[in-house]
């Protein structure tokens, strides 16, 4: 049995009786040298009482969390979907948090593994600053990133791949006919933002489509935002005959605007969402969408999770999910039913999915 | 100062010295009948070693958690976009379970309140039963429960009063001529279908309607299941003119099959659906809808779970939301915009709305 230091190394190490470490620990009345020289004897041991190290520091608590950018979106919907029964499955219950996307949550989220109220964190944050790799580095749990960190920062990363994904949607509506493709995105200082507005100017190139600034709007990741980008859009460019928008709630506040201003979907103009949530089944007409594999996502992070916590010292690993188009009405006419198209498949940067 | 037991005190009462309580506290080899007689001292006196006591007892955790039934219905998401500002001006975080309403599940995070993770819970079961209510007076920190329990339980309770949002949406449906109205309920055995399931035969009673079990069928709160319980329900009464379905899941799922049956909606069926989640808005036509003031719910749990935070002595509260109508398309055929029609406003036994 190796013993760490104890009441009685300390006290040798000290120079005082092991009466005056327990007072001292016990936090009763002392002299005031007593106490300096048991402390700093304590802290030169790396000392912590046994009963305080095995409730803080050794116990497990069969907690892991994930912490969402926005529980509104249904893309973290289908990710607790999947992580959850995984971790069950193992004896974890899952605790979730919504950052609302907001970086000193995120990193609140972060230090607090500290307090070890969970053995392990899945985060996804939108936007991935110099602060998230401190606190990534000083994180006192493991963690697992959905979305793209640094391969230096060393921790394991889920990534989509959104560059395929936008590629898919553009080829589609490019076969369908469609030439005066618009964009509407989310802020580009989004790790999904910046890579998706990177990913529209790369397809139009392939396509030998020009880029017209005109038709590129940035709102935000929701229905409301996406709406008035649409608005904006239309008013600019009346001939705009597709919508390639960055998610799907984006996607919704088209159809909406687009309802409203007595276009037809698809025959004036086509729409495809991003995510591929179940709203794209819930809207009318149903919604053509990006999947990047937000059920697959998910559960590589718990399954990358579970595998650190047992194992602590592997190297980190990065995994990429393919993605796929699933056509609908919004662009095809298709009245009933998905048809999925699957993705080249190739890995490239990925980035997280609001 | 009140000093509490200490090592010092144990030795004493065990008869030893502090030398063999600490080497005894500490986990160190020491004999026997010294071990036995140091634990029994210690339990005997209450001890609890005082950074144990600080880090497991006294500690705040800053951290409060919201136990849903499932993540995957939007009135949760309401529910939590006003619970989690209220907290978070008050320094907590909101961590977030999603129970699918499993009672092992909700039970296990009742227990799991001994384990100090949180310093209150907030939880919305779709079913009570006893063991709920023996975990809930058991429970070893403050719990609010959003959904119905009896008043002698003692804790907080906001109700919601589903009876009274069922019949105006049946006065509605009445006064547009509608006289077979089918109800699509989720399971009898959970709270809020038991309580919905009465409301719909009193407000028909209130109409002078006969009651038809031919127009009642029971699935689940969700969107499959709603569908599957429409289906049935048009096989078997093809002269159904209203559907008042248990929620909103329930009532997209109604859409679904209508549309694919030719039914128009409002024009031979109206559709009002319950919870008036933003998939009232999404869905199309869309749905006319009970809310259930899932936000205002939300609001006032916090605000109680806050309150007894401050002041753990008072006695329960039981506040009831009182519930409106949302008339959209789905039964008015109004294309755009929402009538908000308030509720009787007479609480009655309130429940859960999931």
């Amino acid at each position: 049995m190796t013993e760490g230091p104890t009441i009685n190394t300390i006290a040798r190490r000290a120079g005082v009786s092991i009466a005056s470490v327990s007072r001292v620990l016990n936090g009763l009345p002392t002299r005031e040298e007593t106490v300096r020289r048991v402390l700093s004897a304590a802290e030169e041991l790396g000392y912590v009482p046994n009963s305080v190290a095995r409730s803080l520091k050794n116990r497990r608590t069969n907690q892991v969390a994930f912490a969402m950018a926005d529980i509104g979106n249904p893309v973290y919907l289908a990710m607790v979907r999947e992580i959850q029964p995984v971790l069950r499955a193992a004896g974890y219950r899952l605790l979730l948090h919504s950052t609302d996307a907001d970086v000193a949550d995120e990193l609140d989220v972060l230090r607090g593994l500290g307090e070890r109220y969970v053995d392990g964190l899945i985060m996804s944050p939108l936007r991935v600053t110099d602060e998230h790799l401190r606190a990534l580095a000083a994180a006192r749990a493991p963690v697992v990133v959905i979305g793209s960190v640094p391969e230096e920062t060393g921790v394991d990363n889920v990534r989509a791949d959104s560059r395929t994904g936008v590629r898919l949607a553009l080829d589609h509506l490019y076969g369908l006919g469609r030439r005066r493709i618009a964009f509407v995105n989310g802020p580009p200082d989004t790790v999904p933002g910046a890579a998706r507005a990177a990913a529209y100017r790369e397809a139009l190139d392939a396509l030998g489509l020009p880029y017209d600034e005109n038709l590129v709007e940035v709102g935000d990741f929701y229905r409301a935002e996406g709406a008035t980008a649409v608005r904006a859009l239309l008013d600019r460019a009346a001939d705009v005959d597709a919508l390639m928008c960055a998610n799907d709630l984006i996607a919704l506040g088209a159809l909406d605007v687009l309802r409203r201003a007595g276009r037809r979907v698809p025959e004036d103009v086509a729409v495809v969402g991003m995510d591929d949530t179940y709203l794209a089944g819930v809207a009318w007409p149903a919604l053509t969408s990006v999947s990047l594999g937000s059920e697959r996502r998910g559960r590589a992070a718990a399954e990358l999770l579970l595998d650190r916590l047992e194992n602590g010292q592997r190297q980190a690993r990065v995994v990429t999910v393919e993605p796929r188009l699933a056509v609908r009405a919004s662009t095809a006419g298709v009245r009933d039913g998905t048809d999925d198209v699957p993705g080249a498949g190739e890995g490239t940067e990925g980035e997280e999915s609001p």
